[in-house]
């Protein structure tokens, strides 16, 4: 019974069957597209992610960018998808460019969450923390709660399939930057740092990330990376996640719903009004 | 401000400041637990997974025959934590045991859902698809439609945190076999694929799997690896999953809410009532 035709982009009318109350019936529905994605530098694979298409180049980019394999997006001359296949992206960077850092041979699976703790992450990017750590940056509450609302209306993708991650980058004035969509919540946020990237990296600072889910170790660790000092979950963290914020100096908020808010890490980043 | 006390297993109590209406007080309370977990086969490192601690032999075990690298968990003779690190855990097969295949060495990052594309990942897992395709086993979607409720009862852990994936085995007829909570939806299921190895493997023939949230490739993967014929999620799935799904001969189940769901392939399994 599996049919599909493509819709929007990102999603895809698939058949199914309907069952309600007892009664059955054909139906079709958009879900969202998952498609692996292999990131190379050159012509060494680094990385292969489950991801939605769309905004291919920007999810290589800040994959790269917040793993630590490229400390400085400028020194990228080209980023490319191959011409045979669309579901991989070449990166490349300027021959002896400096802070070009590809992974070690590994003899076994890893997440890009990798590290085995916090503390072994946080000393490879210590040099970008350090800058999150002293971003001077103030966000109203009032401004922060105003920021779920913008980022469900910015989620086309979501209102047509019901499943994916949302991640957006906001000013700390409460001014919308980029929203991404993905099946992956990593992938969303590297999308996004991944435009800032190619846009104007200065955007990352004192910015403001909003999860549309929960926040996990993986996200802050990204964020920190980037030098994003303000990372708000609208549901829950974990808590590798708070542990990380903690030593990254990086403010930490969860259950921002309505006007309530959790401010798990660096509270003085939040001005109260 | 940051501070933490162990709780609940798997849950921690985390200090947190809470804004509510422009006002702000301290407070308390439970975050998930996010820990790395590096899975040894004897002495060498195969996969580091972030997971919730507990049932981490589980965990491992259910990891290594989803992913194919133990073909049969009977071979497996020892699994423990690692006395030095309750991190690690290591499992040591027969001398000359069949069907252990170690990952080839790799030069870059994957995911446990690292395969190219769907049909790959299918190539390898091949034969206990077959068995999958082949599997008889019916059920009435009157009974589906009560597991969801089961379900949330058995998640202690979200009910905590509000932050977790369930993931639950039940039998044809409704029985509630294992539930299992996890920071990651992979190792939910990979810690019930690991209790059923250990338990009985003749528990997963059959055997109706539940998710939380949403149906990615990984999961439908896993559950075929593991020879579950039934996955149904209370959210949405992606296109792989059920382009996989189609292949494999299994039955995927969406949106399975109230008296509502979506059945995407292999419908054939569900008897209307």
């Amino acid at each position: 019974m599996y049919s599909a035709r493509v819709s929007l982009p990102g999603s895809r009318e698939i058949a199914h069957l309907q069952l309600s109350d007892g009664e059955a019936h054909s139906g079709s529905a958009p879900v969202v597209v998952e498609e692996p994605l292999e990131i190379r530098l050159g012509d060494r694979p680094i990385a292969v992610t489950m991801r939605t298409p769309g905004n291919d180049i920007e999810l290589a980019m800040g994959f790269l960018f917040t793993e630590n394999i490229i400390e400085d997006p400028g020194v990228v001359v080209t980023a490319a998808h191959c011409d045979e296949n669309q579901n991989v992206v070449e990166v490349r960077t300027e021959p002896g460019a400096k802070g070009v850092n590809p992974p070690p041979q590994r003899n076994f699976y890893a997440t890009s969450s990798c590290g085995l703790c916090g503390k072994a992450s946080i000393d490879q990017i210590v040099t970008r923390i350090t800058d999150v750590a002293q971003d001077a940056t103030r966000v109203r509450a009032s401004v922060l709660q105003t920021l779920p609302a913008e980022l469900r209306e910015a989620q086309p993708l979501f209102q047509a399939t019901g499943s994916l991650h949302a991640a957006a980058l906001f000013r700390p004035d409460g001014k919308l930057l980029c929203v991404r969509e993905d099946v992956g919540r990593h992938n969303a946020v590297d999308k996004l740092v991944g435009w800032a990237a190619l846009e104007d990296q200065f955007l990352l600072r004192g910015a403001v990330l909003l999860l549309s889910g929960r926040c996990s170790f993986e996200i802050v660790q990204k964020a920190a990376a980037a030098g994003i000092p303000i990372v708000a979950a609208i549901s829950g963290t974990s808590s590798l996640a708070a542990s990380f914020a903690e030593e990254a100096g990086q403010t930490l908020i969860a259950f921002l719903r309505g006007r309530e808010m959790k401010v798990y890490t660096a509270p003085e980043r939040i001005q109260v009004d």
